[in-house]
């Protein structure tokens, strides 16, 4: 049911969010003060269930667009991606009813809520990437049917853009991508106009709520003095992600990383503590793929996260350096995510990898 | 008065633009047989004096952007100049009443006539350069406050954008020429969109005419076997573009051309046939400058155009090779590309040339 998010609520959710990052997605640390600076100014985040939306409300997906380290420098106002939103409702002749958030990881858990709050309109619980992932296309609302475009692109100079490009959103991509790294490096888009009922059939439902609750387990659990890693794997079995596990433990030996095509490539090799071998992590801005001894053991796109094996804070592609002593977390996703057709989109060949996909959970046993 | 275009005049305006692409500004063979198919299929090139105008028509700047060579390879099918004026009248909410050139040198002599002939709409005899420029903010419109957005861009796919940056047409010029490169290299826009009074006040006029009494020049001279240079000089004399006159005469002993930023920059020394020294022509797609012996001849926005010491034929910067003999012609452009105003936006220090400019005929004289 709607609900309105609190001060405390944002904390647990970037936690959440970085989480659901995989190592990528940007520190929504910057989002969050920005949402923190809306709430004081007396605006309100309502967040709505899928369930409530009307089947004939414009829904828009809303996003930075671009590299979160060049987001650290360029500082949002907070008006670019509300000007985006903006942009697009002239260009479709129709004021929307409601923004959904385009990823539930990392930064971009935190500006559909800053556009929800600005523009006073509710924000759905539900996203259409179910973590973090690194272009456009890559949407379980593209997925199913609902083309990208038009998609309008705003920079902090006032300046905008409408991209259409029918249902080719790798196009979409294309294009909008050109026009970030012009607009220097970061943007904010809206995109995948959609109605209610499209929403309920396309949108992974009550991510927002995913974030919240994977955040508050691990703050309660270090109050209680419990496992995080224990605490979370409980609190994933009442979601539709349903398993969680500690696939690995161990000390980072070796970091290769490398920007290059506008992502931060590479992979890490963590050392085991315990004998058990040597994991591999090969990551393109988020973390796709976790190997010991050339065994799988985890695929995007299910989720990998590295968390730190003491305060069990999630650890991005950036930040990650040798010596580091890790865990390494697996996530299964849920079914709107492992479909063919989904799997097309952002499945392992999506990336490069020659690996085929298969479940986490079924790896594990 | 207004007049039709036929397949003779079409020949003629095409030596013309080639003349007035002062080595860049690309063939407009392409553009002419697209005009021509056009024709055959009983459509008409109505052309508008700017006088004729009503105030408050609404008029929208029709060209090719990429590169030329580009092309010869990506033959337009002719729709997507259409689209894309389509695409800025939906933008707009209001249909254009007349398409005018953006620049009246090179192929895009013709992509407003094929737009024109195309969406049955008059072109105005006029345009925005006045002869051939490398980038959309170097337009007399612009100089003179009609901003160059919203620009809508179209490709051969039917994938549009509408760029929107305010007065800032530098900023236009980035975001279009990043879209045109990710759409193949050339692709097709509408911009400037401006009333009929606008255009009084910033084209420069009868730049088509201008164009087709060149070329007709050249054809007739050559067939009444008299001097074409001559030619070309009383014929100038008639128009706003006054002075003519042969720079100098030689043979090209030597050409460094190298495409970067998607320019084709570089210089090429011609040896004088009569020991009247080395003349050195800069170039970037278009020439630029013209110096014998560290002493300027002609500068920019003053036309410097190669032609064929025997055939009076343009060449390009893209043909000009070793061994040739040429005449490098200059003419003076009118009052209106002259200003303070315009020089700041295309006089040589907007091509990162130190010499100041000099009006061309005070040089000679």
């Amino acid at each position: 049911m709607a609900y309105e998010l609190t001060d405390k609520d944002l904390l647990d959710l970037a936690t959440g969010a970085a989480l659901l990052g995989t190592g990528g997605g940007g520190d929504p640390l910057i989002g969050r003060l920005l949402v923190e600076q809306a709430l004081a100014d007396g605006c309100k985040v309502r967040v709505l269930d899928p369930d409530e939306l009307d089947d004939d409300m414009l829904v828009i997906a809303s996003a930075m667009m671009g590299a979160p380290t060049v987001v650290l420098e360029k500082v949002p106002s907070g008006r670019e991606a509300v000007a985006a939103l903006r942009r697009l409702e002239d260009h479709l002749g129709r004021q929307a009813d409601a923004v959904i958030p385009m990823e539930c990881g990392g930064l971009n858990s935190m500006i559909p809520l800053l556009v929800a709050a600005r523009a006073d309109l509710p924000v759905v619980d539900g996203d259409g990437m179910g973590r973090a992932f690194p272009e456009l296309q890559m949407e379980t609302f593209g997925v199913y049917g609902v083309p990208a475009s038009p998609l309008a692109i705003a920079d902090e100079r006032g300046h905008t853009a409408i991209v259409a490009t029918g249902a080719d959103n790798h196009r979409t991509e294309w294009f909008a991508r050109a026009l970030t790294i012009r607009m220097g490096g970061s943007a904010y888009i809206a995109e995948y106009p959609m109605t209610g009922a499209q929403v309920k059939r396309t949108a992974i439902p009550r991510t927002l709520r995913l974030a919240l609750t994977l955040g508050r387990t691990l703050r309660e659990a270090k109050q209680e003095h419990r496992d995080p890693f224990d605490a979370l794997i409980d609190a994933l079995k009442q979601t539709p992600y349903e398993h969680g596990q500690v696939l690995f433990s161990g000390k980072v030996t070796d970091v290769s990383r490398h920007v290059s095509d506008g992502f931060t490539q590479g992979h890490a090799l963590i050392h085991g503590l315990d004998s058990t071998g040597t994991m591999r992590i090969e990551f393109r801005n988020e973390n796709l793929l976790a190997t010991v001894d050339d065994r799988v053991v985890a695929i995007v796109p299910d989720l990998i996260t590295l968390l730190d094996a003491d305060t069990a804070t999630p650890v991005t592609t950036e930040t990650l350096r040798y010596g580091m002593r890790v865990r390494v977390f697996g996530i299964s996703t849920p079914p709107i995510m492992r479909t063919a057709a989904a799997l097309d989109v952002f499945g392992p060949a999506a990336f490069g990898l020659t690996q085929p996909w298969q479940p986490l959970e079924e790896i594990a046993n």
